[in-house]
Formats: C-alpha cells, structure tokens, sequence
C-alpha cells in the first residue's frame, strides 16, 4: 500500500488519538493535498513546525498501528467478506430461483455495509 | 453487559496500551480471578495499590473505547456477520441441491472466521 494511503487510513483509525493540531495538519496534508508551506500560512507557523507536528502525529498512528493492528485486522476482514460477497453473487446468477435470489440479496446487503 | 465481562473485552482490545502492570493486574483480577488481597501478596505492594492501578488501567481502557469505539464496532459487525451465517443455514436446509450446498458451507466458513 502506498505510504500516502496508508497514512490517510490509519488516521481514521487512530485520528481520534492525536492532538487537534495533529489531526488537523496529517488532514490537510495527506487528504485535502495542502502543502506544508500552506498549512504554515493557514495557521501562521513555520514551514518546520508544521513538519514536525505532522511528523509526530504519523510516528504516533504508527505506534498504535503496531500495537492494536485494527487497520491490518479490517483489511483482512473486509478481503473475506469481499469474497464471501463475490461467491454470494456467483450463486445468484447460477440459481434462478426468486426465493433464493431474494434471500441472497439480503444477506449481502447485510455484509456490503461491513466493507 | 456486565461491568466485568465488558472490562475484560476492553482488555483484549486495549491491554497492549496499558503498562505491564496495569494489564497483569487487570488479568488477574478480572480474568484469572484473584482478589486484590492476593495480586497484592503476589507482587509484594499493598492491597490499595493494587486497587490503584487497576483502576488506572480501567479508566485507560474506557477511554480509548470511547475515542475509537473498536469494541462496539465490532461486536455490531459480529451481530450482522452472525444474522448473514443464520440465513445461510436456513437457505441450506431449504435447498438440497449438492453443489449450491457445498458453495454455501464454504462461505460459512469464511465468515464464521470473523466472529
């Protein structure tokens, strides 16, 4: 996965772990594509200061990463009921039966909202 | 839930962002079932500082559920994830079809991983 990505991800997982400053710059940065030297005008900083709170608010979403691992237990997840999905619909179109059909359905709608 | 089911799942969570000591007490306590008169023995420190820390390390706990809700989050995809398995074992039993069967107990499977 790219860094940039992972990042981004990790920061909706553990976001609500780091300082507002930190939460607020990794955001800007990484998702809303502002430059340091943007975030830096915006909040009247240096361009190194902004760097540094971005820096350790990462170090930070890197270090719960490694010790509650939730973004690589989801990931792993969601791959199972994505495939579960995908068989789901296999069977779909295999059976024409309306019944069956039906019930399939829902039960992936059930599993589509966990992905 | 009861208070002390609850703290034990927090722990399983959480535990790897409590201190050593804070997690092997709260074990103890809640999991292992020793009263704070023996942790205290055990570790030669006095009963109220036992009651200390384990009270330190479950205000911790409660804390980060709050912030990331890992815990209700996933016992509500447990629930959903539980539904989809029981409405693949109703459509089983309603259609004999061998190979529709078989396709469905794989699925099963998968999911049955996830709770």
């Amino acid at each position: 996965m790219e860094e940039k990505v992972k990042i981004s991800m990790l920061c909706e997982f553990y976001g609500t772990l780091l300082t507002k400053k930190q939460y607020e710059f990794i955001n800007d940065y990484y998702n809303n594509d502002l430059s340091l030297s943007e975030i830096a005008e915006n909040n009247g900083i240096t361009r190194q200061a902004v760097r540094d709170i971005i820096k350790k608010g990462e170090k930070k979403l890197f270090e719960y990463e490694e010790k509650l691992m939730f973004m690589k237990r989801t990931l792993n997840q969601e791959k199972k009921i994505e495939k579960a999905l995908s068989e789901l619909t296999k069977i779909q179109k295999e059976y024409s039966d309306k019944q069956i059909a039906n019930v399939l359905e829902d039960i992936k709608k059930e599993l589509n909202c966990l992905v």
